[in-house]
């Protein structure tokens, strides 16, 4: 069988809400190749491309993607194989009013620089690196926005939540798989806003944005052994729970909470033992500090946890 | 001539201040040994030696020892060339009204649970790791709380600013160059409050607390390229800024606006450049979310940026 590719054209959405019409139908296990448009739907292509405002329409997510037999209270499990840039140029921008320094009156706001992607056979994805006034950054995609129908509201790609969405979370990439709470029947998987290369924390409200091209694996696990209310992820080396609230106290605060069920299902410790252990081993970690709610993590390197389905 | 050892029992201080009166003077670029006494000044040595409130006296800080020629302005430098545990036994506790999640019902406050150090001849410091209910952890030790005389406040050994103080930074170990704005003659260093093991963040509002020795060269820098108003460090690998603030988001900021300004004098990069790169590569750390103030990092990798003196 042929691997089903879904693209930015077949559909994408600007929000995830509690209803979502799937543009395609993935078996339980099935591998699919999803492809993105950039964050900003192709309209910065060179430097003096100033971005104004934030669009209403940002972030596009391709999909939705129903997984089959996928019910509220299972678990959505998106094994990432790789990430591969689709286009020969990836954007930086600032924008007024948004971006953690938007108020410092010596940086420009809108600004744009152009990061092209080098190496071999850009076209093809498979540069290597983008160039930043001349200096190489290499290449480690993140899928910025990706998330599944909500439990009951109706939120902008431009802001994450429990059911995902604008995580903007470095791990988010090839190698890791990310677990979702399913809300509604089916999931409805969704997502977009990649970037060629971005910092822990996204200052300047974007990393390089770029359209990509995803091979992931869906599935679902019914009756997991620890429920789950957030996005979670295994990156191979680390175990992170994914939390996102109004300010940073607030979401390093469930991240640590969502953290000690873990710890205390794996190791068998009481609420008070997992906490204490959790001041010992990997720790907090900043996602994003510009999005409408932040974004941030719990790590547990791997040979302290592993996930429990 | 004998390497300089500098003990608790030598002097120690529970306040960074503008006025402190110095136990030994170094020269500039001496090589010294300081030994620390764990946070808790040895109070808890059993699972049932419980911190019923944080004391009065809290992570006494070996020191302070002048640096001659340190003058403000200058910057001080302080290359750490190893950490070795100096007691047999770590602890982790909490204790109530203190810690991440001091209002979870579900968590005893206070609770303690000893770290025992195994390995060969943990009496001689060399053992590995620590063990905590079963589990092996390995001994990476952290300097919680390292700092200089004071702009003028007088600021607890509990707290952390622009001094340095309690910064309880994962990276403030060996291997790592701290480098701390001098604000008064001599500069005054202190350092206590160090662990066997630390998560970032810090969350229980301990890591396993242990008394240490730490070797480290001393010097001063005289008109530094690029004014330093809060710490910085050098892992090696990274660069990174420093900043505690009441806020994490406070903190971000400020640790971001620093590394602005490293970045553009690196690069000759235009402040604006300088954000735009700021969020493409490294990216913002949480030190800790558990003291009066909190602590954030900005780390940038090596291969973009060198510290500029």
């Amino acid at each position: 069988m042929a691997r089903e590719s879904v693209t930015h054209r077949d559909g994408h959405v600007y929000e995830f809400g509690p209803e979502m019409e799937p543009v395609y139908e993935a078996a339980d296990g099935e591998a699919v190749t999803i492809t993105t448009i950039d964050s900003l739907n192709g309209a910065i292509q060179r430097d003096d491309d100033l971005l104004e405002e934030i669009p209403e329409e940002v972030n596009a997510a391709t999909g939705p993607i129903a997984v089959a037999g996928a019910s509220p209270g299972d678990v959505l499990t998106v094994d990432i194989e790789a990430v591969r840039v689709a286009e020969d140029r990836g954007r930086v921008v600032t924008t007024p009013g948004f971006g953690l320094l938007h108020d410092d009156p010596e940086i420009k706001h809108p600004a744009t620089r152009i990061t092209e992607v080098d190496g071999d056979d850009p076209a093809d994805g498979a540069g290597d690196r983008i160039d930043f006034e001349g200096i190489d950054v290499p290449i480690e995609p993140v899928i910025g926005t990706i998330g599944v129908a909500t439990d009951g509201e109706t939120i902008s790609t431009l802001s994450p939540d429990d059911h995902g969405g604008n995580l903007d979370t470095t791990d988010v990439t090839a190698g890791t798989t990310v677990y979702f709470p399913v809300f509604q029947s089916g999931a409805m998987l969704a997502m977009g806003d990649a970037k060629a290369a971005m910092a822990d924390g996204e200052m300047c409200g974007t990393g390089a944005e770029i359209a990509v091209e995803v091979d992931a694996t869906l599935s679902v696990i019914d009756d997991p052994a620890v429920p789950l209310d957030r996005p979670l992820l295994d990156t191979g080396d680390a175990v992170k729970t994914v939390a996102s609230a109004e300010t940073l106290e607030e979401a390093v605060e469930l991240a640590n909470r969502d953290m000690l069920g873990l710890l205390a299902h794996h190791h068998g410790f009481s609420r008070t033992e997992a906490y204490l252990f959790s001041s010992l081993v990997g720790g907090l970690e900043i996602s994003q500090v510009v999005d409408p709610q932040v974004t941030a993590r719990n790590a547990v390197p791997s040979e302290y946890l592993s996930v429990p389905f």
